[in-house]
Protein backbone atom coordinates (compact mmCIF):
# COMPACT_ATOMS: atom_id res chain seq x y z
CA UNK A 1 0.00 0.00 0.00
CA UNK A 2 1.23 3.37 -0.81
CA UNK A 3 0.39 6.23 1.62
CA UNK A 4 1.11 9.08 -0.53
CA UNK A 5 1.78 8.63 -4.32
CA UNK A 6 3.52 11.99 -5.56
CA UNK A 7 3.67 12.22 -9.55
CA UNK A 8 4.96 15.18 -11.32
CA UNK A 9 4.27 15.48 -14.53
CA UNK A 10 0.96 14.38 -15.01
CA UNK A 11 0.15 13.60 -18.69
CA UNK A 12 -0.55 9.61 -20.18
CA UNK A 13 1.89 7.59 -18.01
CA UNK A 14 1.58 9.77 -14.88
CA UNK A 15 -2.06 9.91 -15.34
CA UNK A 16 -2.37 6.50 -16.21
CA UNK A 17 -0.67 4.98 -13.35
CA UNK A 18 -3.03 6.94 -10.75
CA UNK A 19 -5.89 5.61 -12.32
CA UNK A 20 -4.63 2.23 -12.24
CA UNK A 21 -3.62 2.17 -8.78
CA UNK A 22 -6.78 3.96 -7.72
CA UNK A 23 -8.97 1.17 -9.40
CA UNK A 24 -6.75 -1.76 -7.16
CA UNK A 25 -6.89 0.35 -4.15
CA UNK A 26 -3.65 0.25 -3.52
CA UNK A 27 -2.55 3.72 -3.29
CA UNK A 28 -4.27 6.44 -0.35
CA UNK A 29 -3.69 9.97 -1.45
CA UNK A 30 -1.71 11.03 -4.97
CA UNK A 31 -0.62 14.60 -5.44
CA UNK A 32 0.16 15.88 -8.66
CA UNK A 33 3.08 18.35 -9.71
CA UNK A 34 3.79 20.30 -12.76
CA UNK A 35 4.13 23.79 -14.34
CA UNK A 36 0.72 24.33 -15.66
CA UNK A 37 -1.68 24.62 -12.68
CA UNK A 38 -4.84 24.52 -15.39
CA UNK A 39 -3.32 21.28 -15.91
CA UNK A 40 -3.24 20.39 -12.63
CA UNK A 41 -6.56 21.98 -12.19
CA UNK A 42 -8.41 19.72 -14.94
CA UNK A 43 -6.38 16.40 -13.56
CA UNK A 44 -8.12 17.21 -10.32
CA UNK A 45 -11.17 17.23 -11.98
CA UNK A 46 -10.79 14.34 -14.03
CA UNK A 47 -10.43 12.37 -10.28
CA UNK A 48 -7.04 11.22 -11.56
CA UNK A 49 -5.13 13.31 -8.72
CA UNK A 50 -6.58 15.13 -5.17
CA UNK A 51 -4.95 17.48 -4.83
CA UNK A 52 -1.77 19.65 -6.38
CA UNK A 53 1.13 21.85 -6.12
CA UNK A 54 2.86 23.43 -8.84
CA UNK A 55 6.11 23.83 -6.66
CA UNK A 56 7.78 19.84 -6.72
CA UNK A 57 9.39 20.36 -3.10
CA UNK A 58 5.87 20.68 -2.13
CA UNK A 59 4.30 18.17 -3.91
CA UNK A 60 6.76 15.51 -2.32
CA UNK A 61 6.57 16.26 1.15
CA UNK A 62 4.81 13.37 3.07
CA UNK A 63 5.29 11.39 0.08
CA UNK A 64 6.58 7.85 0.31
CA UNK A 65 6.35 7.23 -3.31
CA UNK A 66 7.78 9.76 -6.14
CA UNK A 67 7.24 9.16 -9.95
CA UNK A 68 8.88 11.57 -12.05
CA UNK A 69 7.38 11.51 -15.92
CA UNK A 70 8.47 14.58 -17.31
CA UNK A 71 10.32 14.68 -20.41
CA UNK A 72 13.96 13.60 -20.40
CA UNK A 73 15.37 17.18 -20.67
CA UNK A 74 13.25 18.57 -17.58
CA UNK A 75 14.46 15.78 -15.02
CA UNK A 76 17.53 17.32 -13.42
CA UNK A 77 15.85 20.39 -12.44
CA UNK A 78 13.16 18.65 -11.03
CA UNK A 79 15.73 15.99 -8.68
CA UNK A 80 16.89 19.73 -7.86
CA UNK A 81 14.09 21.07 -6.86
CA UNK A 82 13.16 18.25 -4.62
CA UNK A 83 16.72 17.13 -3.57
CA UNK A 84 16.56 17.90 0.79
CA UNK A 85 12.56 17.75 0.07
CA UNK A 86 11.94 13.76 -0.09
CA UNK A 87 10.30 12.33 3.38
CA UNK A 88 12.62 10.01 5.17
CA UNK A 89 10.87 6.57 3.85
CA UNK A 90 10.70 8.01 0.15
CA UNK A 91 11.25 6.00 -2.76
CA UNK A 92 11.59 7.85 -5.97
CA UNK A 93 11.10 6.41 -9.25
CA UNK A 94 10.89 7.83 -13.13
CA UNK A 95 9.54 7.08 -16.26
CA UNK A 96 12.15 8.08 -18.92
CA UNK A 97 12.28 6.02 -21.75
CA UNK A 98 16.18 6.57 -21.80
CA UNK A 99 17.87 5.49 -18.52
CA UNK A 100 21.93 6.55 -18.53
CA UNK A 101 20.48 10.47 -19.12
CA UNK A 102 18.46 10.34 -16.17
CA UNK A 103 21.01 8.31 -14.06
CA UNK A 104 23.15 11.00 -15.05
CA UNK A 105 20.90 14.19 -14.11
CA UNK A 106 20.05 12.27 -11.30
CA UNK A 107 23.86 12.13 -9.79
CA UNK A 108 24.30 16.02 -10.87
CA UNK A 109 21.61 16.62 -8.91
CA UNK A 110 21.66 14.74 -5.74
CA UNK A 111 25.09 14.78 -5.94
CA UNK A 112 25.52 11.22 -5.92
CA UNK A 113 23.00 8.58 -6.87
CA UNK A 114 20.72 8.12 -4.24
CA UNK A 115 19.99 4.66 -2.96
CA UNK A 116 16.57 5.37 -2.76
CA UNK A 117 16.44 6.46 -6.74
CA UNK A 118 14.89 3.19 -8.70
CA UNK A 119 15.37 4.41 -12.28
CA UNK A 120 12.20 2.95 -14.22
CA UNK A 121 10.68 2.56 -17.38
CA UNK A 122 7.01 1.89 -18.66
CA UNK A 123 6.98 0.04 -22.15
CA UNK A 124 3.44 1.64 -22.73
CA UNK A 125 2.08 3.91 -24.43
CA UNK A 126 -0.28 5.76 -27.21
CA UNK A 127 0.73 8.65 -29.83
CA UNK A 128 -1.36 10.84 -27.56
CA UNK A 129 -0.74 12.63 -24.64
CA UNK A 130 -1.93 14.81 -21.72
CA UNK A 131 -3.75 13.59 -18.85
CA UNK A 132 -7.09 13.72 -20.74
CA UNK A 133 -5.57 10.66 -22.76
CA UNK A 134 -4.85 8.69 -19.49
CA UNK A 135 -6.77 5.19 -18.68
CA UNK A 136 -6.05 2.32 -16.49
CA UNK A 137 -5.75 -0.30 -18.37
CA UNK A 138 -3.00 0.96 -20.37
CA UNK A 139 -0.04 -1.02 -18.11
CA UNK A 140 -1.93 -3.80 -18.32
CA UNK A 141 -0.15 -7.16 -19.60
CA UNK A 142 2.84 -4.65 -20.42
CA UNK A 143 6.51 -4.67 -19.25
CA UNK A 144 8.16 -2.06 -17.19
CA UNK A 145 11.90 -2.21 -17.12
CA UNK A 146 13.53 -1.24 -14.05
CA UNK A 147 17.29 -0.13 -14.04
CA UNK A 148 18.92 -0.37 -10.29
CA UNK A 149 22.45 0.55 -9.47
CA UNK A 150 25.24 -1.50 -7.26
CA UNK A 151 24.07 0.89 -4.78
CA UNK A 152 20.39 1.42 -5.10
CA UNK A 153 18.33 -0.02 -2.49
CA UNK A 154 16.95 -3.47 -2.51
CA UNK A 155 13.64 -2.50 -0.44
CA UNK A 156 13.32 0.22 -2.82
CA UNK A 157 13.05 -1.92 -5.97
CA UNK A 158 10.84 -3.94 -4.35
CA UNK A 159 8.02 -0.94 -3.33
CA UNK A 160 9.09 0.07 -7.48
CA UNK A 161 8.44 -3.29 -8.65
CA UNK A 162 4.89 -4.13 -6.79
CA UNK A 163 3.81 -0.48 -7.69
CA UNK A 164 4.03 -1.58 -11.46
CA UNK A 165 2.72 -5.20 -10.86
CA UNK A 166 -0.25 -3.61 -9.05
CA UNK A 167 -1.40 -2.02 -12.19
CA UNK A 168 -0.69 -5.13 -14.06
CA UNK A 169 2.53 -4.66 -15.64
CA UNK A 170 5.13 -7.21 -15.87
CA UNK A 171 9.04 -6.45 -14.55
CA UNK A 172 12.28 -7.32 -15.43
CA UNK A 173 15.82 -5.73 -13.94
CA UNK A 174 18.10 -4.67 -16.54
CA UNK A 175 21.63 -2.89 -16.88
CA UNK A 176 20.84 1.42 -17.68
CA UNK A 177 23.16 0.90 -21.02
CA UNK A 178 21.14 -2.27 -22.04
CA UNK A 179 18.11 -0.42 -21.95
CA UNK A 180 19.12 2.24 -24.11
CA UNK A 181 20.50 -0.01 -26.63
CA UNK A 182 17.20 -2.33 -26.78
CA UNK A 183 14.71 1.01 -26.66
CA UNK A 184 16.78 3.06 -29.66
CA UNK A 185 16.31 -0.61 -31.55
CA UNK A 186 12.87 -1.32 -30.69
CA UNK A 187 11.23 1.94 -30.18
CA UNK A 188 13.44 5.23 -30.84
CA UNK A 189 14.49 4.13 -34.15
CA UNK A 190 10.84 3.34 -35.56
CA UNK A 191 10.11 6.82 -34.51
CA UNK A 192 12.61 8.72 -35.76
CA UNK A 193 12.00 6.59 -38.93
CA UNK A 194 8.48 7.29 -39.05
CA UNK A 195 8.96 11.12 -38.03
CA UNK A 196 11.03 11.41 -40.88
CA UNK A 197 8.70 9.36 -43.47
CA UNK A 198 6.46 12.01 -42.64
CA UNK A 199 8.62 15.30 -42.67
CA UNK A 200 9.53 14.34 -45.65
CA UNK A 201 6.63 13.72 -47.58
CA UNK A 202 4.95 16.49 -46.69
CA UNK A 203 7.95 18.59 -48.21
CA UNK A 204 7.39 16.98 -51.61
CA UNK A 205 5.43 19.68 -54.19
CA UNK A 206 2.62 17.78 -54.03
CA UNK A 207 2.61 16.60 -50.86
CA UNK A 208 -1.37 16.96 -50.69
CA UNK A 209 -1.90 14.70 -53.09
CA UNK A 210 0.74 12.16 -51.95
CA UNK A 211 -1.38 11.92 -48.52
CA UNK A 212 -5.01 11.94 -50.24
CA UNK A 213 -3.52 8.27 -52.41
CA UNK A 214 -2.40 6.98 -48.70
CA UNK A 215 -3.99 3.71 -48.06
CA UNK A 216 -4.77 1.95 -44.56
CA UNK A 217 -0.60 0.80 -43.93
CA UNK A 218 0.46 4.30 -43.78
CA UNK A 219 -1.89 5.14 -41.44
CA UNK A 220 -0.55 2.87 -39.23
CA UNK A 221 3.15 2.71 -40.54
CA UNK A 222 2.88 6.91 -39.40
CA UNK A 223 0.98 6.95 -36.06
CA UNK A 224 4.08 7.33 -33.99
CA UNK A 225 4.89 10.80 -35.72
CA UNK A 226 1.38 12.34 -33.84
CA UNK A 227 3.59 11.51 -30.82
CA UNK A 228 4.65 14.34 -28.83
CA UNK A 229 7.35 16.48 -30.24
CA UNK A 230 9.02 17.85 -27.26
CA UNK A 231 9.06 14.12 -25.58
CA UNK A 232 10.94 12.78 -28.69
CA UNK A 233 13.39 15.39 -29.38
CA UNK A 234 14.49 15.24 -25.59
CA UNK A 235 14.53 11.25 -25.82
CA UNK A 236 16.88 11.84 -29.39
CA UNK A 237 19.11 14.11 -27.27
CA UNK A 238 19.02 12.13 -24.24
CA UNK A 239 19.58 8.66 -26.19
CA UNK A 240 21.82 9.84 -28.86
CA UNK A 241 24.73 7.46 -28.87
CA UNK A 242 22.40 4.37 -29.08
CA UNK A 243 20.07 6.24 -31.50
CA UNK A 244 22.89 7.00 -33.63
CA UNK A 245 23.85 3.82 -33.86
CA UNK A 246 20.50 2.28 -34.64
CA UNK A 247 20.25 5.17 -37.66
CA UNK A 248 23.80 4.38 -38.99
CA UNK A 249 22.65 0.38 -39.12
CA UNK A 250 19.38 0.93 -40.74
CA UNK A 251 21.00 3.32 -43.56
CA UNK A 252 23.59 0.56 -43.97
CA UNK A 253 20.55 -1.95 -44.37
CA UNK A 254 18.37 -0.21 -46.10
CA UNK A 255 21.36 0.71 -48.84
CA UNK A 256 21.64 -2.92 -49.54
CA UNK A 257 18.05 -3.18 -50.02
CA UNK A 258 18.47 -0.08 -52.67
CA UNK A 259 20.96 -1.98 -54.16
CA UNK A 260 18.82 -5.50 -54.79
CA UNK A 261 15.79 -2.72 -55.88
CA UNK A 262 18.28 -0.81 -58.45
CA UNK A 263 19.81 -4.79 -59.79
CA UNK A 264 16.06 -6.23 -60.10
CA UNK A 265 17.27 -8.53 -57.93
CA UNK A 266 14.64 -10.51 -56.70
CA UNK A 267 15.80 -13.79 -55.31
CA UNK A 268 17.38 -11.02 -52.88
CA UNK A 269 14.56 -9.01 -52.50
CA UNK A 270 12.08 -12.28 -51.83
CA UNK A 271 14.76 -13.74 -49.03
CA UNK A 272 14.73 -9.90 -47.06
CA UNK A 273 10.86 -9.66 -47.09
CA UNK A 274 9.82 -13.19 -46.43
CA UNK A 275 12.66 -13.01 -43.13
CA UNK A 276 10.74 -9.89 -42.40
CA UNK A 277 6.99 -11.20 -42.40
CA UNK A 278 8.27 -14.29 -40.44
CA UNK A 279 10.17 -11.98 -37.77
CA UNK A 280 6.97 -10.07 -38.01
CA UNK A 281 4.24 -13.13 -37.73
CA UNK A 282 6.09 -14.97 -34.54
CA UNK A 283 6.23 -11.11 -33.05
CA UNK A 284 2.67 -10.75 -33.51
CA UNK A 285 1.54 -14.10 -32.38
CA UNK A 286 3.40 -13.62 -28.54
CA UNK B 1 -24.67 -4.01 -64.59
CA UNK B 2 -21.81 -6.57 -65.46
CA UNK B 3 -23.16 -9.62 -67.49
CA UNK B 4 -19.64 -11.79 -66.50
CA UNK B 5 -17.08 -10.55 -64.55
CA UNK B 6 -13.94 -12.80 -64.60
CA UNK B 7 -11.51 -12.68 -62.41
CA UNK B 8 -7.93 -13.69 -62.40
CA UNK B 9 -6.04 -14.20 -59.16
CA UNK B 10 -8.39 -14.73 -56.61
CA UNK B 11 -6.85 -12.92 -53.42
CA UNK B 12 -7.82 -10.19 -51.09
CA UNK B 13 -8.37 -7.53 -54.07
CA UNK B 14 -9.96 -9.76 -56.27
CA UNK B 15 -12.76 -11.81 -53.74
CA UNK B 16 -13.20 -8.44 -51.94
CA UNK B 17 -14.24 -6.53 -55.51
CA UNK B 18 -16.25 -9.73 -55.97
CA UNK B 19 -17.88 -10.08 -52.46
CA UNK B 20 -18.39 -6.20 -52.97
CA UNK B 21 -20.24 -6.48 -56.32
CA UNK B 22 -22.80 -9.41 -55.22
CA UNK B 23 -23.67 -7.27 -52.34
CA UNK B 24 -24.63 -4.37 -54.56
CA UNK B 25 -26.20 -6.63 -56.75
CA UNK B 26 -24.53 -5.40 -59.95
CA UNK B 27 -22.90 -9.02 -61.50
CA UNK B 28 -24.87 -11.50 -62.60
CA UNK B 29 -22.26 -14.12 -63.17
CA UNK B 30 -18.36 -14.65 -61.45
CA UNK B 31 -15.48 -16.37 -63.05
CA UNK B 32 -12.32 -16.72 -61.28
CA UNK B 33 -9.05 -18.13 -62.92
CA UNK B 34 -5.45 -19.03 -60.67
CA UNK B 35 -2.70 -21.44 -60.84
CA UNK B 36 -4.25 -23.57 -58.26
CA UNK B 37 -7.66 -25.71 -58.36
CA UNK B 38 -7.64 -25.69 -54.66
CA UNK B 39 -7.54 -22.33 -53.52
CA UNK B 40 -10.35 -21.57 -56.52
CA UNK B 41 -12.49 -24.27 -55.50
CA UNK B 42 -12.11 -22.23 -52.15
CA UNK B 43 -13.22 -19.43 -53.49
CA UNK B 44 -16.56 -21.13 -54.61
CA UNK B 45 -17.20 -22.76 -51.22
CA UNK B 46 -16.93 -19.28 -49.53
CA UNK B 47 -19.40 -18.32 -52.07
CA UNK B 48 -16.96 -15.33 -53.67
CA UNK B 49 -16.78 -16.94 -57.43
CA UNK B 50 -19.61 -18.89 -59.18
CA UNK B 51 -17.16 -21.14 -60.81
CA UNK B 52 -13.47 -21.33 -62.45
CA UNK B 53 -11.60 -22.59 -65.15
CA UNK B 54 -7.87 -22.54 -64.04
CA UNK B 55 -6.93 -22.04 -68.07
CA UNK B 56 -7.25 -18.11 -68.42
CA UNK B 57 -8.14 -18.27 -71.68
CA UNK B 58 -11.10 -20.45 -71.25
CA UNK B 59 -11.87 -18.47 -68.05
CA UNK B 60 -12.06 -15.23 -69.90
CA UNK B 61 -14.47 -16.40 -72.41
CA UNK B 62 -18.11 -14.55 -72.60
CA UNK B 63 -16.84 -12.01 -70.12
CA UNK B 64 -17.50 -8.16 -70.45
CA UNK B 65 -15.72 -7.36 -67.18
CA UNK B 66 -11.97 -9.42 -66.51
CA UNK B 67 -10.05 -8.15 -63.41
CA UNK B 68 -6.39 -9.65 -63.84
CA UNK B 69 -5.07 -9.42 -60.08
CA UNK B 70 -1.93 -11.28 -60.05
CA UNK B 71 1.63 -9.98 -58.40
CA UNK B 72 2.85 -7.75 -61.03
CA UNK B 73 5.65 -10.10 -62.01
CA UNK B 74 2.51 -12.72 -63.64
CA UNK B 75 0.52 -9.76 -65.54
CA UNK B 76 2.52 -10.52 -68.81
CA UNK B 77 1.98 -14.08 -68.74
CA UNK B 78 -1.94 -13.60 -68.14
CA UNK B 79 -2.18 -10.87 -70.84
CA UNK B 80 -0.64 -13.42 -73.31
CA UNK B 81 -2.79 -16.15 -72.12
CA UNK B 82 -5.88 -14.31 -72.94
CA UNK B 83 -5.07 -12.73 -75.67
CA UNK B 84 -7.24 -14.02 -78.62
CA UNK B 85 -9.48 -15.20 -76.51
CA UNK B 86 -11.52 -11.89 -75.01
CA UNK B 87 -15.53 -11.79 -75.97
CA UNK B 88 -15.66 -8.41 -78.66
CA UNK B 89 -17.48 -6.75 -76.10
CA UNK B 90 -14.99 -7.08 -73.07
CA UNK B 91 -13.18 -4.65 -71.25
CA UNK B 92 -9.46 -5.29 -69.30
CA UNK B 93 -8.54 -3.64 -66.24
CA UNK B 94 -5.78 -4.62 -63.69
CA UNK B 95 -5.38 -4.16 -60.12
CA UNK B 96 -1.53 -3.88 -60.12
CA UNK B 97 0.53 -1.73 -57.77
CA UNK B 98 2.98 -0.23 -60.34
CA UNK B 99 1.08 1.01 -63.62
CA UNK B 100 3.89 1.74 -65.76
CA UNK B 101 5.25 -1.88 -65.55
CA UNK B 102 1.87 -2.98 -66.25
CA UNK B 103 1.51 -1.22 -69.60
CA UNK B 104 4.68 -2.47 -70.84
CA UNK B 105 3.37 -5.89 -69.65
CA UNK B 106 -0.17 -5.65 -72.10
CA UNK B 107 2.16 -4.12 -74.57
CA UNK B 108 4.91 -6.83 -75.08
CA UNK B 109 2.03 -9.28 -74.40
CA UNK B 110 -1.02 -7.52 -77.05
CA UNK B 111 1.82 -6.43 -79.23
CA UNK B 112 0.06 -3.00 -78.92
CA UNK B 113 -1.58 -1.38 -76.04
CA UNK B 114 -5.43 -2.91 -76.95
CA UNK B 115 -8.12 0.43 -77.04
CA UNK B 116 -9.79 -1.66 -74.48
CA UNK B 117 -7.33 -1.96 -71.85
CA UNK B 118 -8.00 0.28 -68.54
CA UNK B 119 -4.73 0.30 -66.57
CA UNK B 120 -5.85 0.73 -62.31
CA UNK B 121 -5.09 0.64 -58.93
CA UNK B 122 -8.00 0.26 -56.06
CA UNK B 123 -5.62 2.03 -53.05
CA UNK B 124 -6.97 -0.38 -50.83
CA UNK B 125 -5.68 -3.34 -48.70
CA UNK B 126 -4.24 -4.91 -45.62
CA UNK B 127 -1.32 -6.73 -45.10
CA UNK B 128 -3.37 -9.96 -44.85
CA UNK B 129 -3.72 -11.89 -48.17
CA UNK B 130 -5.76 -14.86 -50.09
CA UNK B 131 -9.32 -15.23 -50.74
CA UNK B 132 -9.93 -16.06 -47.10
CA UNK B 133 -9.16 -12.56 -46.09
CA UNK B 134 -11.09 -10.98 -48.71
CA UNK B 135 -14.25 -8.47 -47.69
CA UNK B 136 -16.78 -6.70 -49.08
CA UNK B 137 -16.24 -3.04 -47.54
CA UNK B 138 -12.26 -3.08 -48.36
CA UNK B 139 -13.17 -0.89 -51.00
CA UNK B 140 -15.82 1.66 -49.29
CA UNK B 141 -14.74 5.27 -49.12
CA UNK B 142 -11.35 4.23 -50.59
CA UNK B 143 -9.46 5.71 -53.85
CA UNK B 144 -9.20 3.61 -57.06
CA UNK B 145 -6.40 5.53 -59.43
CA UNK B 146 -7.13 5.11 -63.49
CA UNK B 147 -4.37 5.38 -65.61
CA UNK B 148 -5.82 5.53 -69.26
CA UNK B 149 -3.69 6.54 -72.00
CA UNK B 150 -4.70 8.27 -75.33
CA UNK B 151 -5.91 5.40 -77.12
CA UNK B 152 -7.97 3.96 -74.45
CA UNK B 153 -11.26 3.44 -75.34
CA UNK B 154 -13.67 6.08 -73.37
CA UNK B 155 -16.66 3.89 -72.82
CA UNK B 156 -14.10 1.09 -71.59
CA UNK B 157 -12.59 2.96 -68.52
CA UNK B 158 -16.35 4.70 -68.22
CA UNK B 159 -17.26 0.86 -67.27
CA UNK B 160 -14.04 0.52 -65.02
CA UNK B 161 -15.05 3.99 -63.09
CA UNK B 162 -18.86 2.54 -63.33
CA UNK B 163 -17.89 -1.32 -61.59
CA UNK B 164 -15.45 0.68 -59.03
CA UNK B 165 -18.33 3.04 -57.76
CA UNK B 166 -20.53 0.32 -57.25
CA UNK B 167 -18.26 -0.78 -54.35
CA UNK B 168 -18.41 2.79 -52.67
CA UNK B 169 -14.44 4.05 -54.24
CA UNK B 170 -14.01 6.85 -55.31
CA UNK B 171 -12.42 6.79 -58.58
CA UNK B 172 -9.55 9.32 -60.35
CA UNK B 173 -7.54 9.12 -63.60
CA UNK B 174 -3.83 9.82 -63.52
CA UNK B 175 -1.26 9.50 -65.45
CA UNK B 176 0.67 6.35 -65.32
CA UNK B 177 3.61 7.75 -64.42
CA UNK B 178 2.35 10.26 -61.86
CA UNK B 179 0.72 7.08 -60.58
CA UNK B 180 4.07 5.18 -60.00
CA UNK B 181 5.56 8.49 -58.12
CA UNK B 182 2.67 8.82 -55.84
CA UNK B 183 2.61 5.29 -54.66
CA UNK B 184 6.44 4.99 -54.59
CA UNK B 185 6.09 7.80 -52.03
CA UNK B 186 2.96 6.87 -49.91
CA UNK B 187 3.31 3.13 -50.26
CA UNK B 188 6.44 0.97 -51.74
CA UNK B 189 8.87 3.44 -49.52
CA UNK B 190 6.81 2.99 -46.49
CA UNK B 191 6.63 -0.74 -46.66
CA UNK B 192 10.64 -1.14 -47.80
CA UNK B 193 11.15 0.75 -44.50
CA UNK B 194 8.98 -1.55 -42.01
CA UNK B 195 10.36 -4.82 -43.99
CA UNK B 196 14.06 -3.58 -43.96
CA UNK B 197 13.19 -2.49 -40.08
CA UNK B 198 11.80 -5.60 -39.05
CA UNK B 199 14.54 -7.60 -40.78
CA UNK B 200 17.53 -6.13 -39.22
CA UNK B 201 16.27 -6.02 -35.80
CA UNK B 202 15.81 -9.85 -36.47
CA UNK B 203 19.50 -10.05 -37.33
CA UNK B 204 20.32 -8.44 -34.16
CA UNK B 205 21.75 -10.90 -31.53
CA UNK B 206 19.15 -10.54 -29.12
CA UNK B 207 16.22 -10.00 -31.68
CA UNK B 208 14.14 -12.44 -29.24
CA UNK B 209 14.37 -10.17 -25.86
CA UNK B 210 14.06 -6.46 -28.53
CA UNK B 211 11.18 -7.65 -30.15
CA UNK B 212 9.67 -8.44 -26.25
CA UNK B 213 9.99 -5.58 -25.45
CA UNK B 214 8.94 -3.53 -28.42
CA UNK B 215 5.49 -1.87 -27.59
CA UNK B 216 2.24 -1.52 -29.20
CA UNK B 217 3.90 1.53 -31.52
CA UNK B 218 5.77 -1.30 -33.36
CA UNK B 219 3.18 -3.32 -33.60
CA UNK B 220 1.11 -0.78 -35.87
CA UNK B 221 4.40 0.52 -37.34
CA UNK B 222 5.39 -2.87 -38.86
CA UNK B 223 1.89 -3.97 -39.71
CA UNK B 224 2.78 -3.29 -43.43
CA UNK B 225 5.97 -5.38 -43.00
CA UNK B 226 3.43 -8.75 -42.54
CA UNK B 227 2.99 -8.56 -46.35
CA UNK B 228 2.75 -10.93 -49.14
CA UNK B 229 6.59 -11.11 -50.00
CA UNK B 230 5.82 -11.98 -53.25
CA UNK B 231 4.02 -9.25 -54.37
CA UNK B 232 6.10 -6.69 -52.89
CA UNK B 233 9.00 -8.46 -54.49
CA UNK B 234 7.20 -7.82 -58.02
CA UNK B 235 6.26 -4.36 -56.90
CA UNK B 236 9.99 -3.01 -55.92
CA UNK B 237 11.42 -4.62 -59.57
CA UNK B 238 8.17 -3.60 -61.06
CA UNK B 239 8.46 0.59 -60.49
CA UNK B 240 12.27 0.15 -59.13
CA UNK B 241 13.45 3.39 -60.67
CA UNK B 242 10.74 5.54 -58.31
CA UNK B 243 11.30 3.09 -55.73
CA UNK B 244 15.09 4.20 -55.53
CA UNK B 245 14.49 7.53 -56.03
CA UNK B 246 12.19 7.64 -52.79
CA UNK B 247 14.45 5.35 -51.03
CA UNK B 248 17.57 7.68 -52.18
CA UNK B 249 15.84 10.77 -51.16
CA UNK B 250 14.74 8.92 -47.67
CA UNK B 251 18.55 7.94 -46.48
CA UNK B 252 19.64 11.71 -47.63
CA UNK B 253 16.84 13.05 -45.07
CA UNK B 254 17.57 10.60 -42.76
CA UNK B 255 21.24 11.58 -42.97
CA UNK B 256 20.04 14.83 -41.61
CA UNK B 257 18.12 14.13 -39.42
CA UNK B 258 21.19 12.25 -37.70
CA UNK B 259 23.46 14.72 -38.16
CA UNK B 260 20.99 16.76 -35.54
CA UNK B 261 20.76 13.48 -33.23
CA UNK B 262 24.66 13.92 -33.18
CA UNK B 263 24.89 17.58 -32.71
CA UNK B 264 22.18 17.10 -29.47
CA UNK B 265 20.50 20.16 -32.08
CA UNK B 266 17.32 20.07 -30.13
CA UNK B 267 15.91 23.35 -31.97
CA UNK B 268 16.05 20.82 -35.35
CA UNK B 269 14.67 17.92 -34.28
CA UNK B 270 12.13 19.95 -32.46
CA UNK B 271 11.29 21.60 -35.52
CA UNK B 272 11.24 18.31 -37.63
CA UNK B 273 9.03 16.35 -35.57
CA UNK B 274 6.71 18.91 -35.21
CA UNK B 275 6.17 19.82 -38.66
CA UNK B 276 5.56 15.81 -38.85
CA UNK B 277 2.83 16.07 -36.24
CA UNK B 278 1.17 18.50 -37.69
CA UNK B 279 1.37 17.06 -41.37
CA UNK B 280 0.04 13.52 -39.93
CA UNK B 281 -2.78 14.93 -37.71
CA UNK B 282 -3.94 17.03 -40.81
CA UNK B 283 -3.55 13.64 -43.07
CA UNK B 284 -5.75 11.66 -40.05
CA UNK B 285 -8.59 14.82 -40.02
CA UNK B 286 -9.68 14.04 -43.11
Amino acid sequence: MIRRLCIIGVGLIGGSLARALREAAVCREIVGSGRSPAHLRQAVELGVIDRFDTDPAGAVAGADMVLVSVPLGAMESVFRAISGHLAGDAVLTDAGSAKGSVIEAARRAFGAIPGFFVPGHPIAGTEQSGVEAAFPELYRGRRVILTPLGNTDGAATQRVRAMWEAVGATVAEMDPGHHDTVLAATSHLPHVLAFTLVESLARLGDSEEIFAYAAGGFRDFTRIASSDPVMWRDICVANSAAIQQMIERFIGDLRGLNQAVQAHDGARLLDLFTAAKDARDRYVEK
